[in-house]
């Protein structure tokens, strides 16, 4: 499906390091929908990933840019309405990482230095975001950004750590932000919580293929694709849905509103059978 | 802002009773969207409306059905697929009515067969449309369902009186057939919290004037419109949304993530100016 | 460990069927707390199970009732006013049931009459019993009605059937009646989310016992016992909660919170090696 | 009242700066209850508040700490279990404290380095000290955390500011360390999210004074006394909520459950009288 969805509308796209990237792929629908963007990432991230080769294809700019530090972001702001010829319409931010998680410490020997590292990168950079775009009035009214977050921001899932903290952070701030933007320009503010999804940083979660099927089998459409959330995100920054703010969106499949499908307890029978015939595990 | 999202797609609408119903103004933003829908609504509702102008407006039949009998249910679905050719795509309920309300009987000494009438009108219409359409295996793969909903649901609003229950076993609905419905066809099923809104319907609950300020005062984008429903409608009933699923989705200006806006508090404020200038009140 | 914790409270239990029932426990603890309490069941739960031997334990009346009809309920009220000697000052509601789950209907094939008969039974009758007392102002100040629900509320559970809706009903008529009971003579009213509890109705849901695993695992500290449940139950009616009210409070051992644990992940892993070992199932 | 609800318990309670502090009324009640108690506050509360003369009336000992250096926090954990003479049970975390409204920076303009300090005190903090409890293998099997919370954390309050991303990431750390804890230990955590309470923490609120007749109107039982929410807590501290963990409980006279009560709307209603005298203003 292409279409007009997102025709005369601006952005800017955080995260996209690779093909498998949420992020990647919203940059690519966006475009196909009619929006002008510009993408940014971390050096580092620009380094290891193919941010440049996604720029080339679409026919955009790649800005340099940690979003943990507001002068790079006050300068990518600059650069964005610079390039779009004033203000732009909306922002997506995909940016996570936990240096706990990445070595391995547990959440009950958490490396402090490190959490403010996860809180930091993965959530206040969203209000960093956000508070460097509202300080150049970089942002049409109506204009609309959107965060990623998960279900483990509402319930723990073992493994996933300090992130859980973090994605609860990062949907509180759009909850708070969502309030001061749109009284003031009309900017509204969501996350999306997204299944889980096999990006690179998805995969970094300990025992994330048995996750995944949990998900699948709880879900009674499955678990959503990075594809899908990207569709969806076209929504949140189209016209369509221009009174929706301060909210977090579960695009899931229906895992969230989940306590136990027939499909994963059909599964989950078959360890009282592996039981059965080895009673001495 | 015209398009073709729901090119091909084909649609059931409850619940267009005049110019000011959310359905009527769904009716003709899925149309101008390239979908194909009819319209149904109880022969009352068809007497006291104007169903059939939008209906003429619109090129399209109206078939009257009681959402409360499976009998007439069971005739729409099929003289649905008749009219469609074959399977459909998208359903539309929006109707609700307490004769509490009506009668003025306050919560705490409700009539009880007022409270079934209210409930069976309110909700459980829409479990029932559900079932009927799925026995008649009706909708396509992908299809979607919406019921309007209202934050009621979750908090109490006085004089809302029993219709807030209804709303919640209304979204309890959603959840439980999203998940059987969803598993076995595709098929997506979710309620919209929309904005108090000055519909026919809306109208009759009491204190609506005041409630509407405080609201508008309260949600940072302002109360959401009929118009502003039908438009994040559409983006449910597209291929947009294909993996959210047994959601209630808050469409309310943000009304729903607010304890205290300044706006509110600056109004509520004078109150005690008044309190002040007249001591004995 | 007994206590004062009740000492001068009187009460209403309904729903003590038998040894295993959640409101037989609490009948015993509430005495063992310094309660007076009286017992009500319907005269067939009376016939069938074995309320009058608790009755007599613990030296008090039985009164028979359908919580579903008002004479019934009105009659209670004025013999539990007689025979406390005027107000008492908690309920406890353990009703619940559903022709549809006991007649092996699936939700998508619900009868609707059987779907009227548990809504009736499991939620309607709390509205009853607080509607009835308030008419006959039989409860004291600071007074505290209970419910008990279930997670299914929130989230689907296969093959809970109707009885989820039933429960967010329940649920939703707790926060309604609460505000109106709350503000006029600071009665609360509350509902307690409680673990899959293996009583004589818990065991009548389908795949019971496998839940009940899951649940056991997901929980970080274990299902809640009917016992513990009990125990939970006489806070919500002292003094020392004298302010909660219109909540659904989880006593579930932590589940409602959790998204997966390692030791159901662990589980649910050896279903993998059933698999491998049985490639052609 | 006066019981045996907490005999033999032991715990230590942090942030009981005055006697308007709800940890002031906690340790009063805990110690009435039967336990034994230390209290710990930072060396500048210390300083400035009269926590030494709580420690003196209820015969005990304070041990100044930073709750956010982990140092202070092993000390006070070991010397803690000096004094007791072995593990402990229960703690109270009532610490919170955001530079930002201090120095009356708008949410719109954050100081970042305000803003991880507002983390590290109100929130972070809760994780160290659980983590120092933990590792030092402090609290006994069934033991008891509990942190402070608000509303906040749900829904946005104006002038709350970075507080309500703080009570938001302190929520997730009951929860994600809740599973930990509870599954290892049997250890429960949880939060109490409190009306809004006029201690000197509270008071520095912008508005406070009408947020708080707001809240007083809109709650059926009117806002919770820091009393209260220390009888509230002694039932989480005591063995009859053995299974509530990774809950956040609302002690707040029922406001987190009201949309719009009666008794605010009146009031609200009197603005337009005001408006209709002032028409020029």
């Amino acid at each position: 499906m292409k279409g007009r969805l997102l025709e005369g509308k601006k952005g800017i796209i955080f995260g996209a390091l690779n093909e498998s990237s949420i992020a990647w792929k919203v940059a690519e629908r966006a475009v196909e929908e009619g929006a002008e963007i510009i993408l940014s990432n971390t050096l580092m991230a620009l380094r290891l990933g193919d941010t440049d080769t996604l720029a080339e294809k679409l026919n955009t700019i790649v800005v340099a840019a940690d979003a943990t530090d507001i002068d790079d972001l006050d300068q990518l702001i600059k650069k964005a309405m610079e390039h779009f010829n004033g203000k732009f319409d909306f922002i997506l931010h995909s940016i996570g990482m936990s240096p706990n998680v990445r070595k391995g410490r547990h959440y009950s020997d958490l490396d402090y230095n490190f959490l403010d590292k996860t809180l930091d990168v993965s959530a206040i950079s969203f209000h960093k975001v956000i508070q460097t775009a509202r300080k150049n009035d970089a942002i049409n009214e109506w204009g609309s950004i959107v965060g990623l977050s998960y279900v483990a921001a509402q319930r723990t899932f073992y493994g996933y750590n300090d992130m859980a903290d973090a994605k609860s952070l990062l949907e509180s701030i759009a909850r708070s932000f969502g309030y001061i933007y749109g009284q003031e320009k009309k900017v509204r503010i969501n996350t999306i919580s997204q299944s889980p999804t096999p990006t690179t940083a998805g995969k970094g979660v300990k025992g994330f293929d048995h996750l995944l099927d949990f998900s699948e089998r709880m879900s009674p459409l499955g678990n959503a694709t990075a594809e899908e959330c990207a569709d969806y995100c076209l929504t949140l920054f189209s016209d369509l849905t221009k009174k929706v703010t301060m909210q977090n969106l579960f695009h899931d499949g229906g895992f969230s509103s989940m306590g136990m499908s027939l499909q994963a307890m059909q599964q989950y029978d078959k360890s009282f059978e592996y039981d059965k015939e080895h009673p001495f595990d």
